[in-house]
């Protein structure tokens, strides 16, 4: 089979312009769900990205009017003559896949950023807070619902956790209602909304704007925050003195240095 | 002696309506103060609500311009011809009883609200900070004046610490000075604030929109959320993951499931 | 040399006035760098500050239109002929003395008030953050530009990722950009921003209304407050309970009730 066919097949788009990769979730009938091909082919692209040189930012966004869904309920579901055993082991799968796959973004050694044009729930929410950054359209909605269904979004809550306020992450999580684009400024789930038809455009001028940074910079910077930011204040300095002085020392931190004395741009290394 | 008339004695009531049970702090002349008659029976009131299987969520009002004044001055003090040990001993004894009562509110299986209707002070809003959920009145204060008494409101800031960031935590404890219910929503300390005439139904209809929910699925869902937003983030995932296939696979989840895909109301098991 | 001589080399300046010691940045032409000169001044006032019992706030201001550009870079460079170890040691003392100035600011027994006048960067912008309060003019700036520079500011983000949500942390740092004071409020940076020629006034009514609560109940409630907050919520309770009976008992503390029964203005003991 060629490559192109498999790309067919691949639930997701991805593209390049001006050194950012945009990942786009595509099966908007379905409304974009986190199936285990969705995980499986988002952890595939990301790899991609992470490993080409000419990529220096990451932009996850979706077609149609939901940005994901979350979990595929009828993938979850016991099938006819399935043991529970079974699938017991199918649902630990996509769940373990999906972390693996949110931990992947935080890892990333590349800015990440959300381009969230429609409603994002569960673990679609999850996804927003698990990207470094997040623009979202005016009109979108956050929501995590398991709890109408009878559960609770734990999973979700792990990355929203970590995102916003306590008193934040329960109003979702209890009421499971929809919030506006406006209230997840508000909490700090987004960092921004802008008009529908800005969207993309908005997030691009972001994301190249990032992408015209030192990656090596990105790369150590953002490990090193995500490492940190649970450590003892101490531990945390100490931590952070190691690696700025690895960071200052770089060589795009000597790059830097020397443009700026010499009014210059800088030339970066490769991503 | 009946059972009324220790009821009458109580300092809160406790009444029910649809699923909800309304806790309210009754020393309207003394402030509502979190004396250890009422921290003990917070605590029982609490108990009774999280074993009544009528009850499905909690909300924790009171009475008067006063919220809760917090802690009892006149208590806490040495008695005349009292030892300092026998001092220490009794405050010692409401420190921890009034942290037992906090955690107890934390570790409740049902989700709980504070309806803030007046100022909140020291203990009081470390009461607003314990619960999952808060809405006041839009002249609600909140206020943590230790520092005015020549202390500070270390234990409060246990749990606004905990709600808000550090620098809006430290206005409070710094200052003393009483903040309003604009400012608490600004920081994170409370949900939202509404008109004074418009706080009991909406407080009412937040309860009764969770109460509707199902109370397996808050059950282990606010108890987890608790224990994972401490940990590292790969070990919350971890814990999350399993979890939520426990959560998925319950009883309320597959009635979840069933009438989400027969487009029926479900029908939930007990609290 | 006289201590006047040494004192009007020192890179800043030191001036009380109603208990309240103002430490101002005073190399207004050079942007008021965090050199080693400057960082190890700052430690030094900022110790005569904690052992002067006649002070009992701290303001840490800065002349000219920038608050701090942060480290110097020409400093940290490598000189002519100096070996690359010998620059690595150089650059690994600076940023040592730096997070020990940092620490010294959260471990002061006394509220330190960030004054904020104009642009905030780098280091310096790290230097708001581990304030325990801040008050900036609304034309001020906050950014964090190392990725601009090839690096990425690692060490601010400890400060800065322990005041505000993440997805502002990583903004702030991804993009290098200035974020206004409204911005800053916004994030939980900085506690409030007024007109320019309020700052002074603003800074020292809110300096000098802390300078009147008990520098004993300050100095042992931030210390606790810091400490317990990187804690589980038990431990953190325990360890409050234990520290709040002590600060409920101190001389100052008794003073306090007494004043608060007596109707009277307490006094309080030394700071």
């Amino acid at each position: 089979m060629s490559e192109t066919a498999v790309n067919m097949q691949a639930p997701l788009t991805e593209r390049n312009g001006n050194n950012v990769r945009w990942i786009t979730l595509d099966r908007e009938k379905q409304r974009n769900p986190l199936s285990l091909h969705m995980l499986n082919s988002l952890i595939d692209a990301l790899e991609r990205a992470n490993e080409d040189p000419a990529v220096r930012a990451i932009v996850i966004a979706a077609n149609g009017p939901v940005f994901s869904a979350g979990h595929d309920l009828r993938e979850m579901s016991q099938r006819e003559g399935e043991s529970r055993d079974s699938q017991l082991q199918r649902m630990r799968l996509i769940l373990d896949t999906c972390s693996r796959m949110m931990l992947g973004i935080v890892n990333s050694p590349k800015a990440i950023i959300a381009c969230v044009q429609g409603t994002a729930t569960a673990a679609g929410c999850q996804l927003v807070s698990a990207c470094d950054l997040a623009i979202a359209v005016e009109t979108a909605s956050f929501c995590t619902p398991g709890v109408n269904m009878g559960g609770f979004c734990t999973t979700p809550l792990v990355g929203i956790g970590r995102n916003v306020h306590r008193k934040h992450a329960m109003a979702m999580a209890l009421t499971g209602d929809s919030f506006s684009a406006e209230d997840a400024v508000r909490f700090g789930l987004i960092n921004e909304c802008v008009p529908v038809d800005q969207l993309v455009e908005r997030t691009a001028a972001l994301a190249e704007r990032i992408a015209a940074k030192s990656a090596q910079g990105i790369r150590h910077g953002k490990a090193d925050f995500y490492r940190q930011v649970d450590m003892p204040i101490e531990d945390a300095f100490a931590y952070a003195n190691d690696a700025m002085v690895r960071a200052m020392t770089s060589p795009d931190a000597e790059e830097g240095k020397a443009a700026f004395f010499e009014k210059r741009p800088p030339v970066w290394g490769d991503a």
